[in-house]
């Protein structure tokens, strides 16, 4: 199958090109951010300009947090409703960015409770969101997908509801401000997207088509990451696109293994999400059948997996995770088997444990 | 900008493996159809099936030509509001599939004349609507385009409005009983799709992601196309898939000058589309810019555009076009520039002369 209905335009000024295709969404805007950097990065006062042009008004929920919880869905929603907020416009990482999914949907169902999120038999129906991403990795803008951190369970869940932004706008210029560190976590996320879709149980040629091109360009942004090139705007923009393709492959498929262990290392060490995921990539795609692994390693644009392992040293500077979390991420998996399960190769419980390095 | 909202159901059996995306759509479908093939290829009765099981009711407009005009759209609009049609499916070529989408806004706006399928001020709303391909070239089942002909004008207009299907079933097996020079000539046609959808000037890295890896699969079907392999259901899955890749890509751009070339000679000379337009193509690569040429040979498996114009001859076995008919389509093309100005680059009246064959 094949489905991404958002609407993406891409490019430099393309909330400012685009207009109306965001100040037609509704009347009174509710702005979904995390700390200061929407600000920082320019695209905040883009969104403000085009709504004041356009008479829209606006509200901020700002302070969505790293790996967003429940809670502060529920917060926005709530401070949403009682401003009259009629569309969601969400900027940021993913974190902003699904948390705006989960805030557009519970906005809709304004009489339900945060079960709603977890709720397979409820309608999916939301309001209008557009999904600005200033981070190069998450893809949330052209993914159905909110992960939300479950507090009392101390890890993280995606809603089971299908949240497909309305539209997105996918300028580089944003990444500009970005620390290094946040450019080159994201940017790992992204190439976790593609090579954990590609070969997913429910690949297709169509997801394929989405990362044989965002590898393609991907591996050209290299010496970025590396610290080897200053990177110029087309290579910003090339970034942010590669990261809408990768959101297009794992709307199509969903993730798999290194995701499934990554979550609760997330959250109990604290290690950045597009970090966290690239810990596994190398013995996940050590233990694919040839095909593929020669198919993701060659448009990637490297020799084998441990050449992919030591790019991911140097650029992300990875800690050691103590390894009763790589345990826990272990036998977390194993008992979720939907992530396992996602892989089209019989997986082992030695070939797990060395994936999970244990 | 990338925007494809149609939900894409790919592979053998995608119709019984994926009713309910079909017999969700409504109570009662006004199925399109072209001569006899549907019946012949299989997929009016995969479509009878699901539709009986779910106890959804029926009734066919069949024999829609190839180029359908105006006027069958407005007949089968006529028979589909008199049976109490619901929703519409649409099943065969580009001419069938073009026609569905006419009937299903037409028959969403019933007090209309078929100037509404021109009238760039009224809304594009139309009835659910499954297109299901039976050939290899238009894409139709994943544009928003549909190009009927224009009787008076003795040529072939799209229609204005943005008519996506809802879902799309594209089933490789489909093709097993069509003629070869159709299989040909259609697989043609995507070619010159991704070759004038990734040089357009509204294309993207989006656009270039879909006709990359769509030209990819496209060369490695090369060997059936020339009758040196006999192909099997995952060549015949593939070439329906390049297919939708190019639609997908025309999605977004829309054509340039081979197209625009070719219909009034379609029209007036009956050649078949997909071969009509290929006449074009050789001289139309030679005039682009190097690093655009390069792109499309190189992925597409040919080292010069001649090599790409004997690859056509031998497939599609080309009859000469007399002279005036070339002139004319030269003619038409300068005096409507929407398909020339679509090309990123200068084309003095030189070179379309030369891209022209005159």
């Amino acid at each position: 199958m094949f489905y991404m209905p958002a609407r993406v335009f891409s490019g430099n000024d393309a909330i400012k090109d685009h207009a109306e295709a965001l100040t037609s969404l509704g009347r009174r805007a509710l702005i979904v951010m995390g700390g200061g950097s929407a600000r920082k990065n320019g695209s905040f006062f883009d969104v403000v300009e085009v709504l004041e042009n356009a008479d829209v008004e606006f509200e901020c929920f700002e302070g969505i947090k790293e790996n967003p919880t429940v809670e502060s869905v529920m917060e926005a929603r709530d401070f949403g409703l009682e401003n009259g907020c009629d569309f969601v416009i969400g900027i940021g990482g993913g974190s902003a960015m699904d948390a705006a999914k989960a805030i557009s949907l519970m906005m809709k169902h304004s009489d339900e409770t945060w079960e709603y999120l977890y709720d397979k038999e409820a309608p999916s129906d939301m309001l209008p969101l557009a999904e600005i991403p200033t981070t190069c990795g998450t893809g949330s803008e052209a993914t159905a997908v909110s992960v939300l951190t479950r507090t009392e369970l101390n890890t993280k869940k995606s809603s089971v509801h299908k949240l497909f932004p309305t539209v997105s706008f996918v300028d580089g210029k944003y990444l500009k401000t970005a620390p290094k560190s946040i450019l080159n976590n994201t940017a790992m996320d992204a190439l976790a997207h593609m090579v954990e879709g590609s070969i997913h149980r429910k690949a297709t040629e169509y997801t394929r088509m989405c990362a044989a091109h965002g590898l393609e360009l991907w591996k050209s942004c290299k010496p970025i990451l590396l610290g080897e090139k200053v990177p110029e705007d087309e290579d910003l923009q090339k970034m942010m696109d590669v990261s809408t393709m990768a959101g297009m492959t794992i709307a199509q498929t969903g993730t798999t293994i290194p995701h499934g262990l990554s979550y609760p290392i997330t959250i109990g060490c604290g290690i950045p999400h597009g970090k966290c995921v690239s810990y596994f990539q190398a013995e996940f795609i050590r233990a694919m059948e040839k095909e593929d692994r020669d198919w993701i390693l060659s448009r990637a644009g490297f020799s084998d997996p441990d050449e992919l392992n030591d790019f991911f040293v140097k650029v992300c500077n990875p800690e050691k995770i103590p390894s009763e979390f790589r345990e826990r991420a272990y036998e977390e998996l194993k008992s979720n088997p939907s992530k396992l399960s996602a892989v089209p190769y019989e997986i082992t419980n030695e070939i797990l444990k060395r994936i999970s390095g244990i």
